[in-house]
């Protein structure tokens, strides 16, 4: 039986969030309508965050509110603490994902407290979501995982000691992310490997940027080490505002292509997933568009895993 | 003790072969010298066919003799005959590298022949090179291994039947090349391992395109599988013009970076690497150059390996 990679798609938030302008929300809606319909199953569509601070995802509860409507979608909404969780909660959103960063610079830009508050933080939300006995996932995104702009090389055991606290928490899914792209393929074996040894399957999946041009193969070395959730960008787009350097997410075209072709099956359509990126210039048409699949044609001798 | 993996800058080949301008020959010696200073030690500076079939080679005679000069550098010619090879040795190259494709749709539009009588033209070529008692080393270089954009998929047997008959031709080293960028790492490594099943240690290299975005991941395999010798071009020029859809080679700069940033040595200083690229963009200012590494900045926790 063919093995299954799951790629959640996370250009609605991770990709919008770094635009030079505003996506409008039919268009957003649009967008994501037409990713589920490419056969993406997990989209992160969203994030309830202040407006003044990234006025690109102040229509979010309308988002989550419109894709949930989405058949046989997961909708995953980004939130930095327990008020954003209550209110993608109640927006609908079927998984929450919860940023934490490694690194204490990035947690300083990013969140304005250190890793020990968000991860006291995030106690507090898996303490909410079971006192509601509300039965929304919870996802934690380790931001600078793999290094950090501010911070340099982050040491495994700082990535360790962040990932066992989560987990004594109570977390049950906790994703590694190359927030700014400092990864290499033998990073990344190494850290899943030392991370899966202390949370065991509570290691869900990892987050990978493209700044370097090794996304791909980040990713494929993620694929060796035994994991199978992946989250990409369309058309590459991405970034992270409070990460200097960092660009784009890996590109979940070029991904798809790599995985269906080693074998594995993401049950996504890698034609309608290129007939997609045309929403999203219409609603972004300064922002540049990155992937070779799209730019090159999917080849002849190419068959979608069965 | 840190592993070597030797990378073979094709750039003034492959890469100016598709170049829409014709860079002049005192700049192509330039790149070609800055190329060398930032510790690439070989390259393959031109190729001997016809010029009015490839008039950027033309001076390729010119080229060789000047780069014989620099120190430390293994200078590689391409030739696609016994005549070629018989030019690329007057001049003094160290190394003349033939192609022959394995399949027949490349093979008739690149060569004008078949597998086989290129198979044979090369067995000449090893025969005439020992009764000169020449020195000089010959690489094959078996294009199209991964698929072909006239024939699409290549079956693994098809190649060994190529690689078994260069072998027995008494041809010593032969590289594998993912000529249109079909290739996937689960394909490398299966037909690496294939094939050094079949020759041994004659199997030298990858030499691999980044057409579908898959250049690291692909290397990555192949590194995985043994290989320890790399083709790649400077801002990932290149392609074939006897390929359509084929784009560039993968990029060194970002090569270098990912296999330095995972603890093997390469001798080549990226700083130095990247740096070179405004040689080749001086020369030829309409080319787009490619690559991450560039763009992005050298990361502060990139550490060269000792």
């Amino acid at each position: 039986m063919t093995e299954f990679v799951t790629i959640c798609e996370v250009g609605p938030r991770d990709g919008l969030q770094m635009a030079k302008t505003i996506m409008a929300t039919p268009t957003k809606i649009a967008w994501i309508e037409a990713l589920a319909a490419a056969g993406l199953r997990e989209i992160e569509v969203g994030s309830f965050v202040p407006a003044k601070l990234l006025p690109q995802m102040a229509d979010t509860d309308a988002i989550v509110r419109a894709a949930v409507a989405i058949p046989n979608l997961t909708v995953v909404a980004l939130a930095p603490n327990l008020r954003g969780t209550q209110a993608a909660i109640a927006a609908g959103a079927h998984r929450v994902s919860i940023p934490v960063s490694v690194s204490e610079g990035h947690s300083r830009a990013n969140l304005n407290r250190s890793p020990d508050e968000q991860v006291a933080e995030i106690a507090r939300i898996v303490a909410w979501l079971r006192s509601e006995n509300h039965p929304a996932e919870l996802e934690v995104a380790c931001s600078t995982a793999f290094g950090c702009s501010f911070d340099g090389v982050i040491p495994e055991a700082q990535v360790l000691r962040v990932v066992t606290a989560l987990a004594q928490a109570g977390v049950t899914s906790i994703g590694l992310a190359d927030t700014v792209g400092y990864a290499n393929p033998g990073a990344i074996k190494s850290l899943v490997r030392a991370v899966r040894a202390e949370i065991g399957p509570v290691l869900h999946g990892l987050h990978l940027h493209d700044t370097m041009g090794l996304g791909l193969a980040n990713a494929l070395a993620g694929l060796e080490a035994g994991i199978r959730d992946f989250d990409s960008a369309l058309a590459g787009l991405g970034g992270c505002p409070f990460a200097p350097g960092a660009s784009g997410n890996i590109v979940t075209e070029d991904l798809v292509f790599m995985i269906e072709a080693m074998g594995f099956r993401t049950g996504i359509d890698l034609q309608a997933l290129i007939e997609a990126r045309k929403i999203l210039h219409a609603g972004l048409p300064a922002e540049p568009l990155h992937g070779h699949v799209a730019k090159a044609g999917i080849p002849r001798i190419f068959r979608a895993a069965a």
